[in-house]
């Protein structure tokens, strides 16, 4: 028998803490027009950048995330031992491509919004476990090819409601590893770890309406915020932050009165990516979405404030909408699901 | 650090080796008429079976074929640690809403047909791991939802080439845990685990034609066979089969050829998921595909023959065709990928 790693229903506590060595992030202009516009490592004039199709775009954005990112370490990506990660594209093309051109062994992933948590969870086992030395997260999505395939051709134009969320371009990449890099390069991470994650269940309370996936997730995310707590016998006041993927300002405050029905006071606590992207002035209804968003602020604002010691444990939770046009089409309502890891400094 | 479970480039080594408990099949009506027609747990009369759309029955496929193999183990849904799993559909939403009614802790996972591999991979670092006590793979693939999401609606008749495969009506289910079942029923194995594994990159020998996607996988599933020997100093003699998923007759002997240039003869040992399912009577061109495929030909066949004795050790190597008709569409190639695993008995 292995040594037991598990806590109780669904948490993992990670004896070896993988490191996070090295991450980054590239967004597109609106992004980079943000409150985190000079955290990012790249900023696109264009969201075609230079391909002749948003789709080969936003596959060169996955690939080159994960290229900077090794580089920072520096390693080559045939130093890699694997690659984890996915988008939200019929069949996650995105990762499938950048994943050719990169050649590291790959595992796909979907989570929808959930992918960068997803990923980091199933790394830190691989890491924690002995079953690699180090290991590259990635997630992506590209606001334009995103609406073309779950809403409408941007030609049409269309409005959004209110409760909309706008899919964040971006990409980021983390690479994990079993300790310090002894080739680290300067722009290494000395200083972050991940010791523990929750699994998410797919939860659906009955929300029909992808222009409000706020709502939809809310409840996935409550729920595994409630469970790591129950698991792990911690409570909000053990986390300098708890940091949701894309929530947006609707969800966020559900999620909020979610937690708090079941004793757990997120006031002074919560934060969500989708949130801390855009600026209220930008025209983004209820904030950022996508698998991207969560994984550009992890790379670019979250994994600094830890490293600068600002924040000492962070429980980031990635929610993602598990809907497809054709099952929505088909009636069916917005199932949902939330992974969370624990980022800890000083370790 | 945790010990070293790596073995070369990207195979690894389970020293606790997950033991296959119970497993499960169900499929089609025509795959129902082939050759192992009684060796699946239940063959549908009708590929609706009972609900308003061919998604919503591979769902019910999905969920059903977990439900039975925990069952089988003398279990409820609710002592099964995490569900690993995927399907071939847009943001898989079969194995999503499954997962909305299983309740079960899940992990999306998305490798085309190579899904099945990619899962026991993974549960394996769970269960070896220490990580989960039991875990459930599955992976399904119906004909009606394939056929209109990748190629053409059913109702224009279309005929298909000599090359191409027929995708398989079918879902299967495996349930791994760290030692024997004290509860486990009758229908339990009692004698066999997985050993070992190899992770898959993505190959792209430049196939464009989905109607020959064996041509497509076989490169990818020669790399990871040769790979596999490389990493473990083994040899095709070390196994009673070397088991390909999907292949179909056309890419089975291109697998041949390929490996035969790596020094690998397959000649006494190859046999492919996609051929064992259909009788060449069936009128069903090169074979079948689809994850289906290889996780009921698993499930209903090859583990019965090793706990029986007649196999002491087999390589399975699901095999993936990467691409999406979007990808397709924008003039792009067939990236491929498999991931191998080690199923031995006796251990």
């Amino acid at each position: 028998m292995a040594a037991n790693k598990r806590r109780g229903e669904r948490s993992l506590v990670f004896d070896h803490p993988p490191r996070v060595i090295s991450a980054s992030s590239i967004v597109g202009d609106i992004e980079g027009a943000g409150p985190l516009k000079d955290a990012f490592d790249l900023v696109l004039d264009d969201d075609l950048w230079g391909q002749d199709s948003w789709e080969k775009a936003e596959c060169r954005m996955f690939e080159t995330v994960v290229r900077m990112t090794v580089e920072k370490a520096g390693m080559e990506t045939g130093d890699v031992h694997c690659l984890l990660g996915g988008d939200l594209l019929n069949q996650i093309i995105t990762a499938n491509f950048a994943a050719r051109q990169l050649g590291i062994p790959f595992i796909g992933l979907y989570g929808a919004c959930s992918t960068m948590a997803e990923s980091l969870l199933l790394g830190c086992m691989q890491i924690d476990g002995g079953y690699a030395e180090n290991t590259v997260c990635t997630a992506s999505s590209h606001f334009s090819t995103a609406e073309r395939q779950y809403r409408a051709p941007l030609e049409m134009g269309n409005t959004t409601p209110p409760t909309a969320q706008r899919t964040v371009t971006g990409a980021g990449a983390v690479l994990l590893a079993s300790g310090p890099m002894h080739n680290g390069g300067e722009k290494t991470y000395k200083n972050v770890c991940i010791t523990g994650a929750t699994l998410g269940k797919v939860i659906d309370l009955g929300i029909t309406d992808s222009a409000n996936m706020g709502a939809a997730m809310a409840p996935a995310a409550s729920d595994t915020i409630v469970g790591h707590m129950r698991d792990t016998g911690k409570d909000i006041t053990d986390f300098d932050a708890v940091i949701t993927g894309d929530l947006g300002s609707f969800g966020s405050d559900m999620l909020k009165e979610l937690c708090g029905e079941e004793g757990l006071d997120l006031t002074d606590r919560h934060l969500d990516c989708g949130n801390l992207i855009y600026a209220p002035s930008q025209d983004v209804a209820c904030g950022g979405s996508g698998c991207g968003c969560s994984a550009c602020v992890l790379s670019a604002h979250i994994l600094p404030l830890i490293e600068s010691g600002a924040w000492k444990r962070v429980l980031f939770i990635a929610t993602g909408a598990l809907m497809s046009p054709a099952s929505s089409m088909q009636g069916e309502t917005i199932p949902c699901i939330a992974h969370a890891v624990v980022l800890e400094g000083g370790i």
